[in-house]
């Protein structure tokens, strides 16, 4: 009882579902048949290596796909540059090292190029990790190999390292990155504590979500105050931050702030106006 | 044969010298006449804690100090507020926490009423930790103790991140900046690879002095160049800097520059100069 | 609509259920009139500390409870020494040293002489940190409570490195233990790797069951073979380890060995029969 | 100036001395001439690798060399086995691995076959990277090259944990192994702290001399006690270990006790005769 579909429960009442990852019933590929190639775009995030080498080892050893390609630096890739081969032999170490040994650059997708690309390499497997400028990338490349009816498969691996997409359990880069604000949140704490009435401010990654903010907040401990973009707030008056930092600081003579970035925009946004700027 | 004095040699032809630190022949004071006390001042800096341990346990269990004071808050604690008593009890777990158990603040330096407090409190040993705004301050506070002919030594202790101050081996916090910096060095150098032509810059603290910069640049093995203020350097034409990044690019397709802070600002200046600007 | 049983389904044909932990819509004690305890007894575990806190910081700032002794020294702390009080202040910190601020000892369990110390001090909450032995004992404790009459809870946390407790997400320290594991691994995989044939063989923590063994073998990607005691094999012959060690050195030249404490404790009993010896 | 002999002041009252290493005034062997091989023997020592990276790199950017064989699998790679060539761009990255690029192995020393090789392949410089065995056997093949008439140097680099070569500054892998014990002895502290009577045992390299313990002793400051083979003691009676133990148990309620491995060789030999074994 392997599940067959992806998307389920359309018109349920608990909205739509989807499957969880894993594999399936029905294979559509031959293993003999798979040419497979796996592509890097935009900023760097911890774990693209062990994608790259999960993909590498999971269609090697599993499926005993033995054609897999890397496109280096990113889209343009595809049409600029030569390709390497992948083999569990090659990417074996590849995990213990930072970055992407396939190398990234940002921008440099040509729809048309890029599938004449695939087209004439003979690939019919596409991976595509990247944030979601490069998922749009991956659904035109899509759109175009429908058009051209091409039995090419183009799966993309989000790359957020701000684990903001409900869809998946945790998005790769996730822990690294709440780790490390951890370290962020300690040095802040430690300073703060050093002096009298010290606030340590730490801003943390995260423009539409706060889960690295308030993750590392809730594994440090030493976090009085943590804003996030979900969570609006105001400053002045009963019941505001200046309150409450007023009041902690009376209590216990120093405290730690955490601001995800995308924190409090709609008050930046009201005091630009209120001044008459707008926002470069 | 222990050392009488500290400076020697004044006339020598190799300049003044001063003899290492350590026990000395005559120790001035009686154990238990001592009446010690510690501050620490300015920023926080690695290794504070340690510092303030290893004095209370040296005065305690090798000379047999029994009366030893914390100061809080920097300067301005000998008159605004309490003191702690200090044991090897008390320290005893603090080199593990970064900070300064004592606290500390900028500047509150009033010489007068610190001589006062130290007179009053009947202090005879004040050990001072801090930069070199605040050994200024130790200086005043030492010619103040001597116009008024009172029996009380002053213990200057450097606290320089840069470890730059020639006369003593090597200024604490200075190893774990060094270690800090090359997390940088290598992160810097996981994003340069990735990209084609990749330049990652690893800005380090320095002002003055490049052993930061410097003994991370050699302990990381993967800095392609490093600038430092003790070194001038041009940017354009022959042998510029230029010029030396565009061969490392052709060359090896990515490079990475560590800056120390005061590095080249012989160039800015200039630069500042012929655009007819002030600096801030 | 909170949980209101706490095991369900008892007849359900997918076997008994337990309800998740967490927020009641009765509780039973009014906050004023709880009198909390906490003690850890056998060995240490990460996290010991965390988990103090936690139950202390929970009960203060969720549910107003302002008295919460600490019993030192494990199980005999109840009678044979004074107790601290606990409160979010003094746990501040606790969470980021090792070990267990309470102190911990073996043994020391005597039901009627707890009871009665938990009776004479007017206990009404008993908050047990300990593995499988210590957990015996506390559900002895319940039932000399219960014989008595008195109006006792007693709150069993589970201290198990290993993570074979089916019905909790996942035990405190196990992560720790997983990581330090993974330490290991790959000191393991580097000295295989140094010499021709090298195999490297990790023993790790796990009688019973083979979850940190698991976990740091998935997590370390360097692991040729992994042995649990949840999976029998055997040594000689077709399908057995020795075969595949020689497959692995021949294809690989080296190999890492994973062993969880109680693998193949069944050979082990098998050979001493063969050998007529008995276990010691 | 720069220095012209190696081994000075034989004749002085203070001893034999040596002179630093470092540029020599006069350079035997013409760049181009040079063809140097590396070898490294016996067990694994953090830095391996930096060393061999460091002898390609100073031997290619500093001197100009371009042909450096790498022997592998240590002394019996000289005629059993393939070598590697070795350059800046091959070791670029070694320096963070674990381990030896080269692989390593015990014994397989074969003075003449070795020697052969030397001359068969045209070598003139070779590097042997390895403990005292290893050092004995180059010390051999250095003979055997002088009787052969050979121009052919061999620089022995002593590989030994322990920092004890009196005429080194510190021996590679010293520092790491350092830091290794502080964490053993770290978490020694905290078992023994979280007992009641608790003694923490650490053991630690050191067969002859006891850097290792010294240096992580002082680093750490939490061990009352530490044990070294240079340094005799007693156990039983006035001024011996088990009086300080009892003392410090009395005093403190804990201790931590860091034995370097060869510390109280004689006792137990003693204790051996006395029991009329025989040490296996």
């Amino acid at each position: 009882t392997v599940a067959q579909k992806i998307v389920v429960h359309k018109t349920s009442p608990r909205g739509t579902h989807f499957r969880r990852a894993g594999p399936r019933q029905r294979v559509y590929f031959e293993s003999d048949e798979v040419h497979a190639c796996i592509v890097t775009c935009g900023g760097l995030c911890p774990g693209l290596n062990t994608v790259i080498r999960e993909i590498v080892c999971g269609l090697s050893h599993m499926y005993g796909v033995t054609k897999i390609l890397g496109i280096e630096g990113g889209y343009r890739g595809f049409y600029a540059r030569n390709t390497i081969s992948l083999t569990p032999k090659t990417v074996n170490d590849i995990h213990k090292r930072g970055g992407t040994i396939l190398g990234t650059s940002r921008g440099g997708h040509d729809t048309s190029k890029i599938v004449d690309s695939i087209q004439d390499r003979g690939i019919n497997q596409v991976y595509i990790i990247g944030g979601d400028g490069t998922q749009k990338g991956a659904s035109m490349i899509f759109e175009e190999i429908q058009r051209r009816g091409l039995k090419v498969v183009v799966a993309g691996i989000p790359k957020t390292i701000d684990n903001d997409i409900a869809v998946i359990d945790k998005s790769f880069g996730f822990d690294s990155a709440v780790e490390e604000a951890q370290r962020a949140i300690n040095a802040a704490h430690v300073e703060a504590e050093s002096v009298e009435n010290g606030i340590g401010v730490v801003k943390l990654m995260g423009r539409y979500s706060g889960f690295i903010a308030m993750y590392a907040t809730l594994a440090s401990r030493d976090v009085d105050c943590c804003l996030i973009p979900e969570s609006p707030f105001y400053l002045e008056g009963k019941g505001g931050l200046f309150e409450y930092i007023e009041k902690r600081l009376k209590e216990n003579g120093h405290m730690v702030l955490v601001v995800a970035e995308g924190a409090g925009q709609e008050l930046m946004a009201e005091n630009m106006r209120s001044m008459g700027h707008e926002d470069a």
